[in-house]
């Protein structure tokens, strides 16, 4: 499967295609960040991000978004626009229908280093492993856009795993219907 | 000028069109609020607010959009679907080329009541007072559109004559040009 993860941002919005499945070798197909000037009215920097996002969707449409879940705790000097930001990002997506996941920063951090609490070189650097990349991509919004997908793709794999074995596990009963008594 | 003022939020967002000019009666055109599910992702609530805000600049073509600025300090269990709103009224208007002005919530109680500190019921008494209406709109957030759009008329109406005030007062100079030395 191909995902689309987005680190949302009102100056520097991340953006990253990865390309795989669960226990195969994973694929960076691209990275970068959509850049908006805060010399700008923020209105025209939400469209300039709706309009990057929607020719990133056009050019690698891809199978599902993942999208960094925002909370009310984060820095307060910049979460106000990283929360407008998170919103295009959603309807963008959800506007053609796409599958969505919103990941906390701690879920990425512990699907691609093993902990919750990692610090942010420590994500790079294993982006950068998992990826087979000679440097991390940088700036670290990309790298965190790149560490989204690859924890969408790990992720829903295991959902994918659960809901087949739900599925097997329900089977024998419907194939082989239980008798009552008699 | 026809207003329309936008009160951002995911559960209920208000929207209301004035229409008007300073020291004139103003005239209420339509007021609602636009209603999201707390069963849907929050993506689909936000592309129905999208649509609905559509629906609304389709109906009422306002020259002008005046959207509540939001802040972090504010009620944090509902700021970041309130930002993310915010972000697609904001879109939504840009993406048309409309002009757009945010107004904080103390701006707009010292327009519509005298005082940046008003209780919510005198806001809305003094919006049904303006409009001549028989009682406020309700629920408060169809009041609070229709406030931000009175405001944004008055104060919309301050700066033009401000303008006006610069240019006229800046004529002369281009009329008569100064001389130098000699």
């Amino acid at each position: 499967m191909r995902v689309l993860g987005i680190d949302p941002g009102l100056t520097r919005c991340g953006v990253g295609v990865v390309e795989g499945s669960v226990g195969r070798p994973l694929t960076l197909i691209d990275v970068n960040v959509l850049r908006t000037s805060a010399d700008q009215p923020v209105a025209q920097r939400l469209v300039t991000i709706e309009k990057g996002l929607d020719a990133w969707l056009d050019e690698f449409e891809p199978d599902a978004v993942a999208v960094e879940r925002v909370f009310a705790r984060s820095d307060s000097s910049t979460i106000m626009g990283t929360a407008q930001a998170s919103g295009i990002a959603l309807v963008v997506a959800a506007r053609r229908g796409l599958p969505i996941a919103l990941h906390t920063p701690s879920e990425v951090k512990a699907a691609v280093t093993g902990s919750g609490r990692a610090a942010k070189p420590q994500v790079g650097a294993m982006v950068a492993r998992i990826l087979r990349l000679d440097a991390p991509p940088s700036p670290a919004d990309a790298s965190d856009a790149v560490a989204l997908a690859i924890t969408h793709i790990w992720r829903g794999g295991a959902q994918a795993r659960l809901d087949a074995a739900v599925a097997a596990a329900s089977r024998p009963a419907r194939t082989t219907p239980m008798r009552t008594g008699r």
